[in-house]
């Protein structure tokens, strides 16, 4: 990968199909230097060991792993609290699912906000999909240009740092294939919000990206249960 | 301090002066819900104290203290940097001191606003104030609107958070004025950003206080070296 003459970017980089696609993106334009975020969620070890895997595939160098578990500590979602059961199924469209975490990527791109200006990075990339029926309020299109307008009000004078959604009109079936084309190491990448071994193959995470590689006539390359 | 029939505010209540003169701004109008960042100041354990202080004056029993030292390790700040000299004297106008932390207010309203809605709450309440010259670029009306326009955007449906700065047109003057017409306790309130035994009376910070002090024609009740 040659970052000769390129600027540098934050991309966000959970270590899911959909970071793993968005940083294959983010690498054709720019010098990526990868974060990534513990929100206390269940599979928090396997998916920073999938960042690492990802990381080193690319040869980055710039990386930055930062505890946001206090959105565990706030609560209010399945995906942070122990006690609370992950839903089974793909999302019934319109209503906002258990997993959500309040405002979780507004803390997320305050964070890659505050790494960007101190790093001099010109771009933020997250790999946030509006589609899918996912229904979380802070993956929308909508969303990401008022985030980025409180940038502008919000950071130096000088400061100018633009925030990337390349996923966000695709659906899984686009996404794989576009990882597929960019030659994306989607072997290394980590989605089942339950299990850190093999794959469960029934939660959400699980259904939506195995319905992606289905669409996209692509057999999946991880293990599942 | 009566809640009945106030509706649920959330006020971020470092410990400081200004904070503690928001919230008793605040508990005027909404039953309030303090939230304490400790973001790896060097003086957190001489803040913490001041801000349960603060809220057993008021009575208050929500109350989460949330680590957000992340942006210590991000760094790029004195306040947050044990290697880099906090400066002393007061701020030149202009120019975003040292003491900046990048993006820190927008991390912190993201915090507060994941409580916010976790816990009902209609209003976050920040005692950030535009004036006295201090430069930082997250402290003004401008990125406030802005924030409150990606809550709007980037939270449920049904949930409507506003931003209130009570302070942010005000001097420090003012706010000493403000805080003693409320009988808001200022006597518990800490300020220094060196020194946890007595305040240094040298730090920007402290100097700030003491003149708003002088020019209210009070005497400042905390001790001094």
């Amino acid at each position: 990968m040659s970052t000769v003459g390129k600027s540098r970017a934050v991309i966000l980089l959970s270590g899911g199909l959909d970071s793993c696609v968005c940083l294959a993106e983010a690498a054709l334009s720019h010098d990526p230097c990868v974060l990534h975020l513990n929100y206390g969620q269940r599979t928090e070890a396997r998916e920073l060991r999938a960042f690492h895997d990802i990381a080193d595939h690319y040869g980055i160098d710039r990386r930055l792993v930062v505890d946001v578990s206090h959105l565990a500590q706030i609560g209010g979602s399945s995906l942070v609290d122990a006690t609370q059961p992950v839903e089974q199924g793909l999302p019934d469209g319109g209503c906002v699912p258990s997993t959500y975490v309040p405002f979780r990527n507004a803390n997320i791109l305050a964070v890659g906000t505050s790494w960007a200006e101190v790093c001099g990075a010109s771009a933020l990339f997250i790999g946030a999909v509006e589609e899918d029926g996912s229904g979380y309020p802070d993956c929308t299109e909508a969303f990401y240009a008022a985030f980025e307008a409180a940038i502008d009000a919000g950071t130096r004078p000088e400061t100018r740092i633009r925030i990337h959604t390349p996923l966000i009109s695709l659906n899984k079936t686009a996404i794989v294939e576009r990882g597929r084309d960019l030659g994306a190491p989607l072997h290394l990448t980590w989605s089942c919000y339950v299990a850190e071994d093999a794959a469960c193959g029934v939660c959400e995470s699980c259904l939506l990206r195995l319905r992606g590689f289905a669409g996209a006539g692509e057999t999946d390359p991880i293990t599942y249960k």
